[in-house]
């Protein structure tokens, strides 16, 4: 199954797992053949397991995606360097492969995995903390697919997210080659996954931008998967639930025409979207539930019930005008008449400190997880930028699209089934 | 017992707490007296106790000191603005006090303490979340008592910290008029206080600066008060333990000359510590033990035994070279002759991102309590500056002192006895 790379000329060799990792002592064996049909040992109604709880790395999906939210995450993006090759992506691949397999078991990450080159070690930053949960997901971005020579094999839906108006992004925190959402209920196991990534990307990739942020802590026997952002609303109401079958088709790439590395993976949305709290926090109650049409304290629509009743988007009050009124964000983002919920929304809150004007450098990492973003996020997001009540209390300040690949077999690593070809 | 305030002509008004809130509605017990005699309900030996765990802010301490160090912690400094007084900076205690009570019971703060002309609400960011053993703890820089009128009252021991050789400091984040540390065990119940303590400092003060840290998280049955910093190392080995009498006296200020609004409080010194991480983590193993005096793995000195077995400083190898270096970090800190430790070190990792230079910004945020600065941290750091083997690892990049005024009472307000004079 190991073939050719098609690197620069002279670079051509094997990508044998030996080759890859360019190390004598790795001797674990280099499988092949079909996808393991594990099971989701992932529920979002999972209560969380503390330290040592563990989400397996391995499996149909990538971890990340349909396991509930921990605590803590970085979102990092990586651009590669100028003697990147297929062979080379696949050894980075390969050797991120291993240590998030490593890392979500809480063992050591072992220096035989180690770029060539590269003199830093684990310091046993996390040593006994976890592994706390850890997820570690990786994407890539459009220009991923030119950097190691696979421009035909780049999926259509990675094009680049259309422009929406009163975007205002920074375009040095947006993007780039790869991209890894490192997730864990512990934060210094989350930090310490981070750096061992970054370390692992030695003579590789540089790291193209970092976003941190978190959202409230575990509570044994809670198991809403629902949490409230910095404007203090309950977020992640109407989201698909993994189980539904049909809502997984849209948050997963399952559609039998996909390339295999493709196969259970997804595409991942990624915004950072600063929140002008100073200024909402001085809105009355009523206002800030009309922008939404949710109340802020249990989430129920404004047309009743409670947190799941579905919202009627019909009712008027007694004087004609809507319930939910026409721009409440909610009616905006709904997938109206073609109707299923179009991503799974599981985004992290961010507090940066302060900025320069005394402002709170504060709001959501949005991360949307869809079959396809062109039938996904950017629909939504048009509506939204039409008019979104809330959005006048936003400003998108970064923008990322990522391909998923999907999960990876024992012995296997992320999207080997691409740089095998 | 209130009494009048000595503000700007025109503006005297006696101290009650009606009259400090500006608002009817305020009805709590206006409490005088001695200092409730309450047992520290706080013990370094605590198991975490998740959300619904409460540490109480009444108490002869301020909470936040001898309590084990909670996961998440915000640090911030406030400057008054133009037209403060003794009278309006005890209206602002006062609001901050009362908070502060109800936050650590997770009760929700109540509009009726808002501050004058403040449109801002609570936006119940952090409902059901709490309170998840938050602590909210105050203190005053040097200005602190010339912007309200009281440089009289102003402690010698509150004296600018001597210059250190190699400090960096960013004058604008360290120091400030008054200082508040919050901490808990959940990021959006920690960073809810914070905003809460901004928004009530609404036309009074403004936030100077914020430092946002973190530690591992609470394993329930844990007991050790010692956590992993960033270089990998156990820190808090040598801690005083807040059970044993005589190394309170070191941490609080416990000398029966005292003047009451001081009793029972302490000294802080707060830095911002960013550690070399790139370059510390390519040093070997041997290199990193030395600089340190102790094992990476289990904190145990490296003349042997266990974490809390006692450093041997005469051991030599049988070179005669000393086995604990003459500039290992432990050597250079410990109290030396006249025993006893000097200061509880209670910090937080932090971790802010990317560099311009692509390097972490990360490092300690280091918090130290004393009873005198000028025994405690001072002699401390100017030996560890004449040579700590860690220090080329790491760059101090802010500092600030501040006085910790003694617990409160019920009913009472931090600093009560100073500014009713
Ligand atoms: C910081 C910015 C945003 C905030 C604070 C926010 C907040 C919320 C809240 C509180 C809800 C209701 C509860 C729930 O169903 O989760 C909601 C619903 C939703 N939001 Fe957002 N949102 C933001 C941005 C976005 C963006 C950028 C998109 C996609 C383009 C989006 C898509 C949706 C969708 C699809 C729903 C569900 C609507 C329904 O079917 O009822 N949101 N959002
Ligand atoms: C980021 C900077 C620093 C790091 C990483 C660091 C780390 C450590 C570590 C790992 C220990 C041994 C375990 C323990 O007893 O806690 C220690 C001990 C100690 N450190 Fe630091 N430290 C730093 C800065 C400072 C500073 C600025 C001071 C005070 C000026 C200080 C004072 C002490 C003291 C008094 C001890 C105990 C020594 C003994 O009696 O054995 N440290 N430090």
């Amino acid at each position: 199954m190991p073939t050719e790379a098609s690197g620069a000329p002279g670079r051509r060799r094997p990508l044998t797992r030996r080759a890859l990792l360019g190390a004598a002592g790795f001797g674990a064996a280099a499988g092949g053949g079909a996808l393991v049909a594990a099971t989701v040992r992932e529920s979002p109604a999972a209560p969380s397991g503390g330290a040592r709880a563990t989400v397996p790395f391995h499996g149909p999906q990538q971890a990340g995606i349909l396991h509930p939210r921990q605590t803590h995450a970085h979102l990092a993006a990586f651009d590669f360097g100028a003697r990147t090759d297929r062979g080379r992506a696949a050894a980075l691949l390969l050797r991120w492969s291993t240590a998030a397999q490593r890392l979500t078991r809480g063992e050591p990450v072992g220096e035989e995995i180690s770029p060539p080159g590269s003199r830093a070690a684990d310091t046993g930053v996390a040593l006994g903390a976890g592994p706390a949960s850890l997820t570690l997901t990786f994407g890539f971005g459009a220009s991923f697919f030119d950097r190691v020579g696979l421009a035909a094999a780049r999926p259509e839906a990675l094009a680049p997210l259309p422009a929406f108006p009163d975007d205002r992004l920074d375009p040095a925190r947006g993007d780039g080659d790869l991209f890894v959402q490192i997730a864990a209920d512990d934060p210094l196991v989350c930090l310490h996954a981070l750096r061992t990534v970054q370390r692992l990307a030695h003579g590789e990739a540089k790291t193209r931008w970092v976003m941190s942020g978190f959202t409230t802590a575990p509570v044994p026997g809670r198991t809403a998967p629902t949490h409230r952002n910095l404007m203090g609303q309950l977020d992640g109401t109407a989201n698909p639930s993994p189980a539904d079958a049909a809502a997984r088709d849209r948050i997963l790439v399952t559609a039998p025409g996909a390339p295999p590395w493709l196969a259970g993976g997804s595409y991942v949305v990624v915004r950072r979207i600063r929140m002008l709290l100073d200024h909402w926090d001085t809105l009355p109650q009523e206002h800030r539930e009309q922008a939404l049409g949710r109340r802020a304290a249990d989430g129920s629509p404004l047309t009743g019930g409670g947190e799941h009743t579905a919202p009627d988007l019909t009712a008027n009050r007694p004087d004609g005008v809507p319930v939910i009124a026409h721009n409440a964000h909610i009616r905006l983002a709904a997938p109206g008449a073609n109707g299923g919920a179009t991503m799974l929304r599981r985004g992290w809150s961010y507090y940066d400190g302060l900025r320069a004007d005394g402002t709170p450098d504060a709001g959501m990492l949005f991360v949307a997880w869809q079959s396809d973003p062109r039938t996904g996020f950017v629909p939504v997001q048009q509506r939204l930028a039409r008019g979104d009540a809330l959005g006048r209390y936003l400003v998108h300040e970064a923008s990322s699209l990522f391909v998923v690949p999907g999960g990876v077999r024992p012995g296997g690593y992320v999207a080997q089934a691409l740089l095998e070809i």
